[in-house]
């Protein structure tokens, strides 16, 4: 299992995922609870955990970064909702549960998804509220919120979105294959570990190196799940490393081959430890990630 | 037709609608295509155009202003997008063309969807950057955006969107009616003028006044469609006065009758001039609308 502050993060995450939506009128109850339906289905939280590590390794105030750890897993779990929809992936499970428009219906989930993302910023203008007296707090809210929306959007995991819906029953070329994955997947992870450490004050060099490390892991999961959709055990790994299953219809083993999806795992495992090989006496959480995911594979 | 400003506004927001999207990769070419053939379908801005006229009105910079009022069509435009899908209203057209999933799917609907009102967050961040070292301005671009975020959400036009996907097919309470009517469509024609006043930097009666205008207009333009569903001529209307049509299953001349309908929109016109009353020398634009939306009836 992860390190000690993966678990304690988690549980930060968990206490508070719901704190952050708007205060629903009780004529809105379907929204509400559909939202927290899909919020409480369980997941390992990877995103607000890696923002909330991001922002204590650089020296922030873990608390004050709660709402954007939030806010992070809302867009996650829009993205799952929309994923999940009949003209989309088409899923009846996730988790193990039934997808949001199983239980709710399909127009339901549509705007439970449309209602997490928005949710998402305003808990974010929200909290900006707090800083205005305190000019630059206020500035590293407003950056890390932009990193949140950038990952999220049409240059990120909506990018990767379409880009993988557009190239179903298609022949992939590997160029395409690394814009699917970093896009899709990597984006949001990147931002979530950048908005934590701009929310920490990270100077330029920690945030590039994070930056760095942050695009490594993600690339990495991405590649992970790919193989393990082929070797049939990604379940298991989905539970341990906090990755959802993602059945990539283009994936990389289909077009480098096992080996070479291997050898390129290892190699941005590596990379990812480099990249943060400056903080080692203060990391002990990112390595620990890399170090839980690389077990996994043996 | 509306007066002259309007038309000003109006070819202002056409000249940069397509200005604040992100700078999309060629490879997600698809979804920048469907994302820009719903903003360029036509349809006469109503919200960026209020936006605009607001923050004039208030002593604000029009040009300094664009950003949020395109955000506001960009939301506008997603939920347009997301209505139209076949597990919500599943219109074939809007405008008098195809709508977005007729021409490109589905999936890129539901994505050009997300991807809008995510563009529209992004936008507005990347304009707070612009004001990092005035902190008025960057706190009142954070309060515009929140307006348009809250206005935009699950206490705003989404938890009308719910209330009216709820409601179909079942007797409808005058209470819920109205619920639907301020949530689904007056509260993002509120957040408009409150946006617009905010970046205006508007005192605080002035925004409480325009914020009664708006609700008034924005809860009469709603009866006014649900009226000329009845008679028919909604379209004609709709062209006139710059809102798009919005078959409510849930009408107010069904609820309360014709004539208790007109008697209410006459009321809450009356209203909104009252509103303005102590601006008449400043608020051409607002009153022009106003009687724009009188005359039709007539």
């Amino acid at each position: 299992m992860v390190d000690q502050n993966y678990e304690n993060y988690l549980a930060i995450v968990n206490e508070h995922i719901l704190d952050f939506l708007p205060e629903i009128d009780n004529k809105s109850i379907t929204l509400y609870d559909s939202m927290k339906y899909s919020l409480m289905a369980g997941g390992k939280r990877l995103r607000p955990v890696l923002l909330l590590g991001a922002c204590e390794m650089c020296g922030g105030d873990v608390n004050a970064a709660i709402p954007y750890a939030c806010a992070i897993e809302y867009v996650h779990t829009y993205s799952l909702i929309h994923d999940d929809l009949p003209c989309m992936d088409d899923d009846d499970l996730r988790r193990g549960i039934a997808t949001n428009h199983k239980v709710y219906g399909e127009d339901i989930a549509t705007l439970a998804g449309d209602g997490l993302l928005n949710s998402a910023f305003e808990a974010m203008y929200r909290d900006m509220f707090l800083y205005f007296d305190d000019p630059d707090a206020l500035k590293a809210r407003v950056r890390a919120a932009y990193e949140i929306a950038k990952g999220a959007g049409c240059t990120g995991m909506i990018a990767g979105q379409v880009a993988d819906v557009e190239s179903e029953g298609k022949a992939c070329s590997p160029e395409m294959l690394d814009y699917i994955h970093l896009n899709k997947t990597a984006a949001l992870i990147t931002a979530a570990v950048r908005a934590g450490a701009m929310l920490g004050n990270a100077d330029k060099k920690m945030l590039d190196d994070l930056t760095d490390y942050a695009e490594a892991i993600g690339l990495a999961f991405q590649i992970q799940d790919d193989m393990l959709d082929v070797t049939g055990t990604v379940e298991e790994l989905g539970k341990n490393v906090g990755m959802d299953k993602e059945l990539s219809k283009t994936t990389y083993p289909a077009v480098h081959g096992m080996d070479a999806s291997k050898a390129r795992a290892d190699e941005l495992h590596e990379l990812a430890l480099d990249s943060i090989a400056d903080y080692y006496d203060n990391a002990e959480f990112f390595i620990n990630i890399v170090e839980a995911l690389r077990n996994r594979r043996k």
